[in-house]
């Protein structure tokens, strides 16, 4: 193993961070989301579950990576990072009530001498926690604190022609996921049968390309459960006339493409369900058909809102934010929401999923579409019928 | 769907979870992480992305579910709650920077009178962020703040027998993924394609018991990559004379049973690690018949310790913790630590998993057991052999 991309490429990134630093007068960032971490150095380890993080100060042009000892050979296999940039903290701050990690970071702050100016920190990040951020704080007095949430999410935003690729290959994956749901979906199947088969497409990818785990389990309600996202599934089997709600998606390399589709068990699907995916799509599309270089996210959302205003539909929620590069427990990058309000003027590179999910008391109904916004309009990041799949 | 367990079963968690409270002075507890907001209240999404909380106060017998209005029905068939006790937040709280999801909470306490005691909140779990801690203190002046981390986790230390039940299914599955693993790799096949098979018996279970997700995703390091754990899997081929490291679970309704073990893809394993891993199985079994009821924690490390002190293995973390019911990114419950200086004494129903994992520079090895402790001993959660497999 070794990085997923070039040195250069991490340099670039981090050039990009420095400067948004700089306009937000931060002169060291603390960095403990996984995707913000592996963003600045490659690094990729399921060792989210203990503290530890990337330091970037304006003054060194390499990150440092923080972790616990049993991770640092993880980070000497993943990162770019020179051997003076990997530092790991003894067992005893593993879940200590008595040692806290953020001690250890602190020494190595006040070791290198940046204790003296700005330390941005993710102030509402999962993985950065209240105690933290206090022991953060004590042991740092000569610091001032600035929130840094989100900071390299806005980095991340834009893609590198690299990660365009990347996604791509997560893509390809997904339209093997989803293909494989629907082969496997059918009536008197387990749920947890097809599930397996989700996360076999999933992991296994293409003969090109490995699958990885995608920042999200397999969503996957059927009947019942159709009314609401994010359950995952039973051991009950598949009955005749019932909706499956599909939230999936394909994953290369840390990068991820989510596809959702809703698939029906019969012919005949009710009149609500059918008229609520009419409808849906057809909005879906309208906001689809407004992507491009220099409109803004609010704009895609009324274009949606525009479309489905002849029909009895409510959307409350967003129907969309950016993905890209993610770790569970989200695909989403916590930057562009589609909705009301949301000013982001769209640039060539980001990431849109689009997910106009709509649940109602008695059915829900779910399709998306995963697009790379482009000068002039939008690609698909994978190609999959925008259809309400009726399935015998 | 429904819950997990009956209504009993949660209302004497609940007495339990009050009775701690009362020691530590807490009025009400605000609990973020999901595998607590599960134990008391059965509420199972993956929905964790956003802010959400359980409140359970002295003074009511019901916890409240908060959280995005979108999970509110996932609330409804996941929980035992009434109607009045599922309270859900509109979308704009969602991920914004000017309206945060802890001013809803907040106004929900004030509403019921909740907010002029002792509040307990969890200061060191993730999914419950720094300014989360913010925004609910600024918002309920007349609230002392306590912190209240993993004083629910250590409600859950012991298990009921309900919950036994539920590791020993998830104890059933974990024989089937690595009988799966052990199957799927081999000399010529891709480790994605080998973390595919595993996924799949992951997710499908027995054929009685349904799978779930782990709370942490298959690690499998091979070859270079067994210096280091937490790694996952690559596009590579396994190769002759290489080791795997096996880091898998079996998962039944959100209870986990981790289970380890290392294959080495030839017959004759280089010396180092071939010593390495009878050091370590002896070490184990050393640990192993030192638990029962009455013994120490730090008793159980300290046995393992002075088996393998005739040795050259050093071991420099802990070597293992408790578990149960979780979610990503940890199987670990954040209580017991079986190293030097844990003075937890095993009580019947604890369950613990032993994984003294060893990674030198050049190869690593793991082995483990997940064991329910007994009055006079202990039991193994899943039955297979304790061996360093040699595959051809």
């Amino acid at each position: 193993m070794a990085s997923a991309f070039s040195t250069e490429e991490y340099l670039g990134r981090i050039r990009k961070t420095k400067q948004k630093m700089a306009e937000k007068g931060v002169d060291l960032l603390v960095i403990s989301q996984p995707a913000n971490m592996n963003y600045l150095t490659g690094y990729d380890g399921w060792s989210f579950y203990v503290h530890q993080c990337v330091l970037l100060h304006q003054e060194q042009e390499e990150p440092m990576w923080l972790g616990r000892g049993m991770d640092a050979n993880g980070a000497r296999i993943t990162t770019f990072l020179t051997e003076e940039n990997i530092r790991e903290y003894s067992d005893d701050y593993v879940q200590s009530t008595i040692k806290p990690p953020m001690h250890f970071v602190a020494d190595v702050i006040k070791e290198k001498g940046w204790d003296k100016g700005v330390i941005g920190v993710e102030m509402d990040q999962f993985y950065f926690t209240h105690r933290a951020y206090v022991e953060l704080e004590r042991s740092l007095s000569r610091a001032k604190f600035s929130d840094a949430n989100a900071l390299v999410n806005w980095v991340r935003v834009v893609k590198s022609e690299a990660e365009v690729e990347f996604c791509k290959r997560a893509g390809k994956i997904a339209e093997k996921v989803m293909d494989a749901a629907r082969k496997a979906i059918a009536v008197g199947v387990r749920e947890c049968d097809a599930a397996a088969a989700v996360a076999y497409a999933q992991y296994s990818g293409t003969d090109q390309y490995a699958g990885d785990y995608p920042a999200i389990v397999p969503l996957m309600m059927a009947g019942e459960a159709t009314k609401t996202p994010h359950l995952t599934w039973t051991e009950k089997v598949y009955q005749q006339d019932e909706a499956v709600l599909l939230e999936l998606g394909g994953a290369y390399r840390r990068y991820q493409a989510p596809i959702a589709r809703t698939i029906y068990l019969g012919k005949k699907p009710p009149k609500l369900l059918n008229e609520t995916a009419s409808v849906v799509l057809e909005g879906l599309h309208k906001a689809l058909d407004t992507i491009k270089t220099g409109v803004t996210a609010e704009d895609v959302e009324a274009a949606w809102r525009k479309g489905i205003a002849h029909s009895t539909v409510v959307k409350e929620s967003r129907i969309g934010y950016s993905f890209g590069l993610n770790y569970p427990p989200d695909w989403g990058e916590q930057t562009i929401s589609v909705r009301p309000g949301d000013k982001t003027v769209l640039e060539p590179n980001m990431m849109l999923h689009l997910i106009p999910g709509i649940w109602y008391d008695e059915v829900g109904f779910e399709v998306d579409a995963s697009v790379r916004v482009t000068s002039g309009g939008y690609e698909h990041v994978y190609n999959y019928p925008l259809e309400f799949f009726l399935e015998e």
